[in-house]
């Protein structure tokens, strides 16, 4: 069976991901690797503890990761990040702390122990910066042939940035550590905005939740209802909220949900598009494409699968 | 039959497209209309009516356009345009002045003459900046619905620029134009640096033109060997130069030479990236996509068509 692991910033997006890991028999979620951006790393590690508790896992292991890029001394969120996730990151809902204590082993080395246990069965998404991965890489370079395959939320190839009008923000975070992983030659697939934000929930999936009468119910409907809101103004033409992180999910489970563009990928690190995520043109005409980039998704069955998943757990969790 | 009309700013690969579009029956080449770009506006004209001439085609009327873009007052070739294409656009080789005048109708009228006249069946293809395009389409804005296709060479989507990291140098002649003809909803394929970058002509293949002992055949050898000499220096790491322009004429002849992504494409006209073209997010949702962007293409199909279409024309022309 895959094994997965997440690698999140636990907000909204990324709860919303860990539900749909947890919805999916194909998968089993061997642990979560905690990195920075909607939050800071501690609390990150506390929401998906907590998350995992509420929805019924608590075999979960949660793993601290690096609190900040490796080009910068500190990390602090962004005002729009709040806005967008509330100030705990899910949405200002309370949830009751986990009683667990995160893992011991740093989230660095889980990754490589992962890829050298579990190999091609192990897919690895991290749907925050690059900054995790990037270190594993840099630690043990040979994982990169030894993973099965790594699905990452972030980037933006074919339509405009969320930062600026070509920054993304989980790029953004990191643009050095992103660029790194992409040139690395590890089999990395890009689920970037241009699918995320073809796939949007509205308050009318949220009150199936609701009308679970569920704890898990209630606390996905609650802090769902909370990010909707915040995109009514900061993305009014979308008419819904991006399922960002989920997506690169439901492509870890399934990869059929997308179509893909094989393709060389860099990031931009110098000079004013900083943090662009492009194709190499130095190595267009190379035969051999390590990743892929997602252009194209299966909307309704993707929404379909997402809310079967995450709705039978939330009846289920209690 | 297939009516096409070329508009360029006649240089080296202007010229191949003129001798791809003649050496393919599918499809009458019914008029060059003029712009600047790769060379100003009157010499582009000169050169058309010239090479038209030399590959046995007197036939075909070339049509004066603006001489610059609408947001300017004047247009100057750049150096590293001279120094791509020659100071005379056709790698500084010597042929005879037409004894033809270019025809007194301004291209866009002609373009839009010709858009009644043949509807569906025009193919109009834009090799330079969009500038007599958007003017036809602020003139008679009703016929992006009455047009057969546009295939333009220009813009790059999951690639770098060649002006600079986000700009390819047709658009960003004029940004404003492009984003005219891409926001009309005119059916147009972009033909961007994503493809042509991917089909490259050598010395070998030059070859062959010289050893055919005609005119012609010496012309499109020594022009073209001037223009791979240039790309040593700008793109020593392609190993051949692009066909940029000829891949447009290849496409509007049959357009399964290239995969494309069904798109609604639009200019950065403001801001630091201005002149990238990009997918344009308030229109990522709506199912009516108006352009194409070309992603992939049968490079070793594409290169075939061009060497058997051009070498016979050369071999019958003298």
């Amino acid at each position: 069976m895959t094994k997965l692991i997440l690698d999140l910033d636990t907000g909204v997006d990324d709860a919303l991901a860990i539900a749909y890991a947890l919805g999916s028999p194909e998968v089993e979620l061997i642990g979560i690797t905690g990195t920075y951006g909607n939050v800071l790393l501690d609390q990150g590690v506390r929401n998906a503890l907590a998350i995992t508790d509420l929805l019924g896992h608590p075999e979960v292991g949660v793993y601290k990761g690096l609190p900040h890029s490796s080009t910068t001394d500190s990390f602090e969120v962004l005002e729009i990040s709040k806005f967008i996730h509330g100030a705990n990151g899910i949405g200002d809902v309370s949830i009751p702390d986990s009683n667990r204590e995160p893992q011991s082993e740093p989230a660095v080395d889980f990754i490589i122990d992962a890829a050298k246990t579990y190999g091609k069965e192990l897919v690895y998404v991290p749907t925050g910066p690059m900054t995790n991965i990037a270190a594993a890489l840099r630690k043990a370079p040979e994982i990169k042939d030894e993973i099965g395959r790594i699905v990452l939320m972030g980037g933006a190839l074919t339509v405009c940035g969320n930062v600026n009008a070509w920054e993304e923000a989980n790029i953004s975070q990191d643009p050095d550590a992103a660029d790194y992983l992409f040139r690395s030659g590890a089999p990395a697939t890009m689920i970037g905005l241009d699918v995320t934000l073809q796939t949007l929930l509205t308050y009318r999936e949220t009150r199936q939740w609701r009308d679970l009468g569920t704890k898990a119910g209630a606390f996905l409907a609650d802090m769902t209802d909370f990010y909707i809101k915040a995109y009514e103004t900061t993305s009014p033409h979308l008419g819904g909220c991006g399922l960002h992180d989920p997506l690169a999910v439901g492509v870890a489970v399934d990869p059929t949900l997308v179509d893909t563009l094989p393709m060389n990928l860099k990031v931009d690190v110098d000079g004013p598009t900083r943090g662009r995520t492009i194709g190499d043109n130095t190595r267009l005409n190379d035969p051999v494409k390590t990743m892929k980039a997602a252009v194209g998704v299966d909307v309704p069955r993707f929404l379909h699968e997402f809310m079967t998943r995450i709705t039978a757990l939330a009846k289920h969790a209690g």
